[in-house]
């Protein structure tokens, strides 16, 4: 949003939109006058100050619509205040990246125009919302049983109850169609428009096609390195060790510089040197009311000891039960590929080699399933633990999927590597498992909700022109069409399948070196639906201020790891090498293995000697801090002078 | 210190002295007046505002005194302004620790007696006299050659030049008598005093004798295991991979505890969340003159090309020549050896059976002074590589010294166990160097050093008393005394000490289970002469603000991580083991390495599980940083109200 944009239906509100808050159609009256108080209400009364109005869509023949749908505005004060109270880094007059203080305001570059971002001022308007706290009210009003105490955040209680049933940005038609245009539908020879993403959509999703990109690129060197080995048939495993050493050390160093790129982003963006912003509880968190050790707020309590017993005694137990379940399916595979390979061995047909196929198939359709319906449980049990935090819910959330969704993609092959040692069945398996589930992912993920979307797009249009006739009300039609659109729920599905497209790409690298081809066709496609989806499937989301890509860095280098364990075993098993040492295994294995561990050594320490921060953000950080320290000693001195004459 | 403390010799010095400067005895007047006048100068005017005096020491028969001898003190004012200019934490009146600044400081708890400890006040005298700088002056008046530039520290380039000879703090004999009483005189059935420790020396120190005491404590269960091991002689290797199990597990766990005891210890003392002051260059960084890219003064600037040129090419080729070379002593200690075990064969007597200890004993002596030769060539290395700060000069320094001395201990045991599969030689050559390096070890290190400290002292007595006749001048006595005492160098020997003795342990435990009964019994001498070293021996030193024990953390993680991988091998070429699998070696070395995999996973996942900092401290810090947050709200809204009403 420019901030001198100008309101577009003035007659419905008198300011620039920036986030819908939708409440239940029934919600009682005083409750509903009672949050808008609050909202309105100046910040030293404890309101939240923002500009908030009703918009009230005209009846239909066949529903009456929601009359509870409210825009939510600011003036350009109040954000710059928001600014300065969530703590906003933005590019100072030296070039480096400061806090931002309404104080010092004139010395930030671009002040006068365009200083927030959309996206920014949206966080803001959310992050006042959240903190939006009760004061003396006992109960949201007209309702006796929703409960509050002071310092509880209106805004998470009344979504914890189902009285809010949404608050979302709206997207700004202007800039989506350029940022569309500069990203996805020209002809790209050029990178993908970073800094408009993240202007757009914020830090978080920024960083998520920034990885993309990069592991995309980092992908291209092994892809180009495989495609001889497929075209010439190469199977001389010789020319595999080399491939496989390429690529473990390679994937190293392009997970350690990428740590370098994401800070370099990071520090662009203003959020590297950015303070973590003290975390509410999630909305979603319950317990007995107690007293916060840290903040000495009444809030609810649950003991950590109960949530371990949940973890321990509930979510491992059947975390573990799930695995033994994905072993059984993967034996039961085994037996239809048996059972097929047998048809086939008896009546050797067409039919029957498309039969071979078939379990393959199956068994990738069946993996998908089961990591949906996983999915499912994992987000149950995970909210039935009772975290406190978000990040907490997130990072045990992120564990359980990851741990399951790494077996059931992966069991199969690893059985068949190295209890089969069959290296012409692991090559296909490999091919079908990855080939099958990038299929399932781009249909399921983008070309079907966006087909979905577009059918109820359409019916939204019609009703919406059969009852205003030609009168043009864009904001009113906007709000309902994204009031209707699914919401995107986060990074980790994506991260997801690139961690599974990676685990396919590096675990059995020297078995099949075309995976790296597949996959970076795959992203190209991918950086294209992914786009398309954020832009025209979803509603906006808020944007996230992130530093870097969290937990998936840890899950990348835990499978760089893995993989070379994994690689040494195979080209320990190929008949070429084990040529070579024709009358001991011992000496080969030996050699394996420490081969394995030179490998691991060496992974360690070029993590080690390569920093994660490049050398100019390091010189600006440190600036940084050494500016604060002498300000704070500069004060100190002026302090005692004062004082002490 | 207690700051009430009357002066001791009021016709020498006003004040209480706290540090003792010595110039060179032929330094140029007009630079002492130059350097007494900016000591003493106000703050405002660029000086450290402290007192000064000079000590005359009378005239002796056989030479000179130095007449440049000068006692640092400082008024308790300017020592609060120290201690805020440093960011000292102290305990507030809530119990959390928290920064002291002068304005609050009525509300920090004993506030009024025994604030700031001796070490703090001396370490604060020290920040002040090391951040005493440059304004004008061009060079050193006196000294043409002795450049200065705005902002030089006028302290470094004195020492830097040998104009400055030392300056160091000054034992306070009451809190000494009362400190070694209570640490190492009494019987001791106790902990050592830490917090008494840090008081009089510092944290820096304090964590190193905490260190010690945990690893021995550590140590204990698996002394207790070790020694019936040892008196039945159990030769039975079911039982010895038990142990060595035990021990994997054991390591991992004391060492991450380890981590959450020296929070614990760190925050107690208040340097876990202090803020790490602006590092200045090292005293010997040299370079053309240029611009600091972080604080913009002018400043020695010298391209980390360059360093790194010397770094790689000479300083890594060296080390690795140096490898050679031990490797080199190493075979010929072999020979040796192969050479005693002929005569003795030859004819078995009691004097050749002595000779056969001869090789080992010798080769452990040679160790020791290879070591010390080494150390040397390292540090001047080190020093030529021109490293700006001391922590990065320190880092590279423990990096060279520890790589040599791994190989230089370990490599013959190495050779013994792998390559020559020899065990009885293994726990023989084991026990010869472990006991052999821990007794030259103590002689080096306390006794030695003791025994011509006590020569000089007497002989420095004698003098004094021969001088002043009975007339008692106890400040004179006690600067010449600890003038001439020797300067303790660091915690680096200690920790390397440790490092070892803890590779001795854990390296082959499986073999040699007695190692540990050796080490704890070690460590308990280690303290006392460690302790009576720190209080008898050596100058006091400047207290070190330690949050925890640094890159020795690290090397002692991957001391473990490498005995997990000696401890498999070691099983696995046990006799008993292989005589589980009398066909196959190679079912045993995959099941070896099988279980070595699983035993470094399990490592990682328990380092990753149990939290680096306890619970309770994670709650304090969080409330300290919420506490600033919302000051920092607090004063942003005031701010508000006040300019926009």
């Amino acid at each position: 949003m420019q901030l001198g944009l100008s309101v577009s239906d003035s007659d419905v509100s008198s300011f620039t939109p920036l986030v819908v808050l939708e409440l239940a159609d029934d919600t009682k009256a005083e409750a509903i006058t009672w949050l808008l108080n609050r909202i309105r209400d100046k910040q030293q009364n404890g309101g939240a100050e923002l500009l908030v109005n009703q918009l009230l869509f005209p009846a239909q023949d066949d529903q009456k619509p929601n009359p509870n749908v409210f825009v939510v505005g600011s003036t350009l004060q109040r954000l710059l205040n928001g600014a300065e109270d969530v703590g906003l880094f933005k590019e100072f007059q030296d070039g480096t990246m400061r806090g931002f203080t309404y104080a010092n305001r004139e010395s930030f570059n671009d002040f006068n125009e365009g200083f927030l971002s959309d996206a920014e001022c949206q966080y803001i308007i959310k992050h006042e919302l959240d903190t939006l706290r009760a004061k003396n009210e006992e109960h949201v009003p007209g309702y006796p049983k929703l409960k509050l105490y002071p310092g509880k955040s209106v805004v998470r209680r009344l979504q914890s109850k189902g009285v809010l049933n949404q608050y979302f940005p709206l997207h700004n038609k202007e800039d989506l169609k350029r940022l569309s245009f500069s990203w996805y539908k020209k002809f790209k020879l050029s990178f993908q428009p970073l800094d408009d993403i993240r202007h757009y959509f914020g830090e978080g999703l920024a960083l998520y096609f920034g990885f993309l990109e990069y592991f995309t690129f980092a992908l291209v060197p092994m892809a180009l390195i495989g495609i001889p080995y497929y075209l010439f048939d190469w199977e001389d495993y010789d020319k595999y060790v080399l491939f496989a050493v390429f690529n473990l050390v390679w994937s190293t160093v392009f997970l350690e510089v990428w740590k370098r790129c994401s800070a370099t982003l990071a520090y662009g963006w203003g959020t590297l040197s950015r303070k973590k912003a003290f975390e509410e509880p999630r909305a979603g968190f319950h317990g007995a009311l107690g007293f916060n050790p840290v903040t000495g707020r009444e809030e609810p309590v649950y003991p950590s000891s109960k949530r371990q017993l949940r973890i321990y005694l509930v979510s491992v137990p059947f975390v573990l039960l799930c695995l033994y379940l994905s072993f059984y399916v993967m034996m039961v595979y085994f037996d239809m590929e048996f059972w097929a390979i047998n048809i086939y061995n008896e009546d050797p047909s067409i039919a029957t080699s498309i039969l071979l196929f078939v379990p393959s198939i199956i068994y990738a359709v069946v993996i998908e399933i089961m990591n949906l319906l996983y999915r499912f449980a994992a987000e149950f049990l995970t909210d039935w633990e009772n975290h406190r935090l978000e990040s907490s819910f997130q990072n045990h959330l992120v564990l359980k999927v990851l741990v399951f969704n790494f077996v059931n993609c992966f069991a199969s092959l690893f059985y068949i590597a190295f209890v089969m040692q069959d290296m012409v069945l692991l090559r296909q398996s490999l091919a079908t498992l990855l080939i099958t589930s990038q299929i399932l992912n781009q249909v399921m993920e983008a070309f079907l909700p966006y087909w979905l979307q577009r059918r109820r797009n359409k019916k939204v249009h019609k009703r919406m022109r059969r009852l205003m006739g030609d009168k043009e009300l864009p904001l009113l039609g906007q709000v309902k069409l994204e009031t209707e659109m699914n919401t995107y729920l986060g990074t980790f599905d994506d991260y997801l399948e690139q961690f599974l497209l990676f685990g396919y790409v590096s675990l059995f690298s020297c078995v099949y070196p075309l995976a790296a081809v597949l996959v970076v066709l795959n992203n190209i496609t991918e950086v294209y639906s992914d786009a398309f989806k954020m832009c025209h499937v979803f509603k906006r989301p808020f944007s996230e201020p992130a530093t870097n890509i969290g937990v998936w860095q840890l899950a990348f280098e835990t499978m760089s790891i893995i993989a070379v364990v994994t690689n040494c075993a195979l080209i320990g098993l190929s008949p070429q090498v084990k040529a070579y040492f024709p009358e001991s295994d011992t000496q080969l294995i030996l050699i394996v293995v420490a081969i394995e561990h030179v490998l691991l050594a060496f992974k360690f320490i070029l993590a080690f000697v390569i920093p994660d921060v490049p050398k100019h953000i390091q010189v600006n950080l440190a600036k940084l801090e050494f500016d604060s320290l002498e300000a704070f000693k500069k004060r100190v001195s002026t302090h005692f002078l004062k004082k002490e004459p």
